[in-house]
Formats: C-alpha cells, sequence, structure tokens
C-alpha cells in the first residue's frame, strides 16, 4: 500500500515534467510552465474522481502538488538534460500510464461504477491529463494523431476488468494489466503501429 | 418512464454518431472517432450532473456506454450511407436537443436548483457536448457559429420552467416544451435565421 | 458578510461583462457573446467548488445569473462607452481577481483543503474563467501570455494562507491579501513586468 502511495506520487511528479516541458516548446513563461505541469498531472485523475463524485486527492494530500512543484523545477533546471533523455522518459511515460490506468480502474470499481465504466475511467485517468494540456496549448490532441496510445490504456483497463470479474489474484492483476499496458505502447512505438485512419 | 429511459438511450446513441462523424471529417483514427462519439454523447449531461454535485448516469449505468459504442460503431460502418441520410439526422438532432433539454431541466428542478439554473442546466445539457467536441476538434464551437441552435433549447427551458411554475400538467409541459426546441431549429435551419451578430 | 455577498455579485458581474467583450471581438452573435460572459463569470469559481465536492453557489442561488445576466447586457448595450473606459475596466478586474483569490482561499479552507490547495484553488478561483473563455474562443489562453497576471493572484493566496496559518486577525488578512494581488497586478501593467520566458 506505502509503495502504491510513492508509486503514485512519482507518477505524478513524472507527468508534471512532461507537461512542463511540452509548455517549453511553445514560448511560454515559467507559470504557463508549471500551469501546464499541474494540469497534465492532475487533469485525468481529477476528472475521474469528479465523475465517481469524489474529492480529487490533491485537494487533500498536499504531497502531490508538492510532486508537481518538483516536477516542474526539474523540467525547468533541467531542461536541455531532459531533451537528451527522450528514451528514458518514454519509458517512464509507457510505465506511468499502465500504472494510472489499473489504479484508476481499481478506484473506479471500488467507488461502484459498472464494469464498463471502469474501462472507460482507468483509461480517462491515464491520458486525460495529456488532452487538456494539448487543448489549453490550442493543439489537436496527441491521441487524435499519435501512435497507439489511449489504446493501449484501454486494453490494460478492459484486461484488469475482465480478470477482476474472474476473481484472479488482485496483485497479480495489476502486475499483468499494468504491463499489458506498457508493452501495448512500447512496441507500437518501436514498430509504427497505428490504428487505422476512418476518417478522410 | 420505462419509454423515456429509452429514448434517452437512443438520443445517446444518435449524439455519439454525430461526434463520431465530426471527427472522421478531421482524419482521425477508429479511438479518436470513438473517443470523440463518446465525448459528445455524455459531455453535456455529464457537465449538468457535476454541477447538481450527482454522479453522472453513465458510471453507474452501462447500458449508455452501449449505446454510445453501437453508436461509434454505425458511424464507422456505414459512413457513407449516413452521409447521404444528412437529413434525417438533423431531424434526429432536433428532436433530440429538444429532448435533452426537457430531460436537462427536470432533473435539474428534481434536485432542487433555482429556477433560472435549471434553464441553463437544461439547455447545457443539450448543447455541451457539443461544444467540448469542437474544442478538443479544435474548431470554434458551433453554438458560436451556427443558426439557432443553443438559442432554441434556452426557449424551451424557459417555456418548460414557467409552465411548470404555473402547475401545468407534466406530460403536457414536457411534450410542448420539446416540441418548442425542435420547432424553433428546424424553421432557424429551414430560413436560414440567425441571431444578431454583436461583435467586429 | 452582507457586503461580500454583494462585492461577489458585483464581482460576477464585472466578469460577465469582460467575457462578453472578448466574444463581441469575434464577430459572435449575442447567444454567444451571453454564453461567453456567463463561462468567465462562473468558471473559476464552479471549477473551485466541483474540486472541493460542493455544488457551485450559482446553481442555488439565482442572483449570480442575474448578476451575470446585467452584465451580458451591459456589455452588449454599451460596447462602444465601454472600450472607452479600458483603463476604469482594468482596474476593476485587478480588483476583481485580488477579491475573487481570497475568497476562494477562504472557502477552500473551510472545506478542508490543505494549505497548498488552497492557494492553488484560490487562484483557480480568479484565473480560470477566463481560461475557459481563451480556449472556447480558440486563443491561447490569457495567462500564457500576459503580463504578471495569475502570479499576481498565487501571490496574494500564498501571502493569506501564510498568514491565517499564524492567527492574524481575519479581516486584515483578508484585506492585506487582496491588495497585494492588486498592487502586484497594477505595478505589472504599468511597468510591463513580464515573468521570464522559459521555453523556446
Amino acid at each position: 500500500m506505502e509503495l502504491i502511495y510513492y508509486i503514485d506520487l512519482l507518477g505524478t511528479m513524472v507527468f508534471a515534467i512532461s507537461g512542463a516541458m511540452a509548455a517549453m516548446r511553445h514560448n511560454i513563461d515559467i507559470f504557463g510552465a508549471a500551469f501546464t505541469g499541474f494540469v497534465t498531472a492532475i487533469g485525468g485523475g481529477s476528472l475521474r474522481d469528479i465523475f465517481l463524485n469524489l474529492r480529487p486527492v490533491w485537494v487533500d494530500d498536499g504531497n502531490y502538488l508538492l510532486a508537481i512543484l518538483a516536477g516542474v523545477l526539474i523540467a525547468v533546471l533541467f531542461k536541455s538534460v531532459l531533451g537528451r533523455l527522450a528514451r528514458t522518459l518514454f519509458l517512464f511515460d509507457a510505465l506511468g500510464i499502465g500504472f494510472f490506468t489499473v489504479v484508476g480502474v481499481q478506484k473506479s470499481l471500488a467507488f461502484d461504477s459498472s464494469g464498463i465504466a471502469a474501462v472507460v475511467l482507468g483509461m480517462f485517468s491515464a491520458v486525460m491529463g495529456g488532452v487538456i494540456r494539448d487543448t489549453l496549448l490550442n493543439e489537436t490532441p496527441l491521441i487524435f494523431r499519435k501512435e497507439i496510445y489511449a489504446t493501449a490504456c484501454l486494453s490494460g483497463a478492459i484486461l484488469f476488468v475482465t480478470l477482476n470479474s474472474m476473481g484472479i489474484n488482485y496483485n497479480l492483476n495489476a502486475f499483468l494489466s499494468t504491463s499489458v499496458v506498457s508493452i501495448i505502447r512500447i512496441i507500437a512505438v518501436r514498430y509504427k503501429l497505428a490504428l487505422p485512419i476512418v476518417g478522410g
């Protein structure tokens, strides 16, 4: 339990770093970078909690905001170093979305959502911070353009709900489902896999 | 009551179709189309419920998400057929916004909002899904550009609250107010009526 | 207490005026102007209340919506007069963001948020209406571009939480913190102060 809490804080910090870095590509002042980092880090989980009619966790637990502050400072101070760590950051992100998806599914089920809503809310937890970030920065949301991203989260969320309904051991399920998200994401980027375009 | 529930599911599906079709005009992958369909279908009602401090209905009742899934599949599979049904879809939309407006006003009053807030929340129920859709797709929201749309919802919402405060029979009121929204909308499009521009 | 209520209504009206005026610069119809005025006026406070898991005040108290309606009408009817009052409106805005920040911090603390969350939520109360307005109008949010704005709110919010934790007299604290926001904002515009750009 303790461990999950610290992973959650770490994941929040990593998302804040990625949000602040996205903002810095837009010639934005330091407040804008912090604001974007904050929104990216808490957007998905907050939206899930609001849909569940709960108070987002950062409203009560100040540690999340401190983790975000740390993430923003790291992004601003070590900008050029981070630029060279693109591959590492990508791996962190792939692990992060897996973790946030599974935590999101669990929390939704724990607060009595339907199984299918838990799938949607788990995926939201992982990707909506990025959607809000892109909308604020006036870009077409990345999840509309990028290699399989939200779909990886969706797959892991469906797996978790399915195994959970079969009564599979909880920790094993969490481990498997998180891995599935991360692995699909990594393979998709490595082999440039994408979903079919349906428009045009 | 049963009937209203099925109309609500049908309306949700129609909104999902229109959302997915809007996304497909943007060269978006199949996940993006599904995501946009989902947001369009649940955006307005969810926002109303959040303002009323309630859990959106789709979090507890999985049928809404299944209706959305069906709508997205219909949009993707029958894209070219739907393209030729523009007039039918327009009529469905005109009926749908009337229905959602009145349902939204009712629910707000039932949960003790003020009358004027019920008017706003009823209109929101019908139009905010589209506003979020347009914002995500990085367009100026349609309600800022189009022939009388939200204004039709506003008129029906005001009528419902007014007649309701006079103690008019509830079913009659719902029927009249829904009709007013749909008729104003249809006349506005037929005769290209628009509100005066105040800017420039 | 009474006085605070009327200042709150007045502030809401001023924000509605500024929102409607921003919309009118976009060749928008009268409904779009009213909608934008509404969103600008209630966006920040509503977001704060949703994060606190409360019903936004305007859902229960119709006076807020009447104040917004009045603001929109003033903006539409006296557009050219208001154009010549830019300096007065700026002063009202500088006072308004100070007031809304402090009210937001207080309310968050009163509903048991952590101190650091109260700072964020106080700043949100003052600036998020404008962020949503700009996003709807498809512009890069002003707080990403403008002279010190949200940062002024942040400074006042930090001051209020700090003095409050020291047990300083509540009214004195509110007066000091509001003034700090307004004065930082006025000085920043007068001397064209801006935060350092971190991007590029």
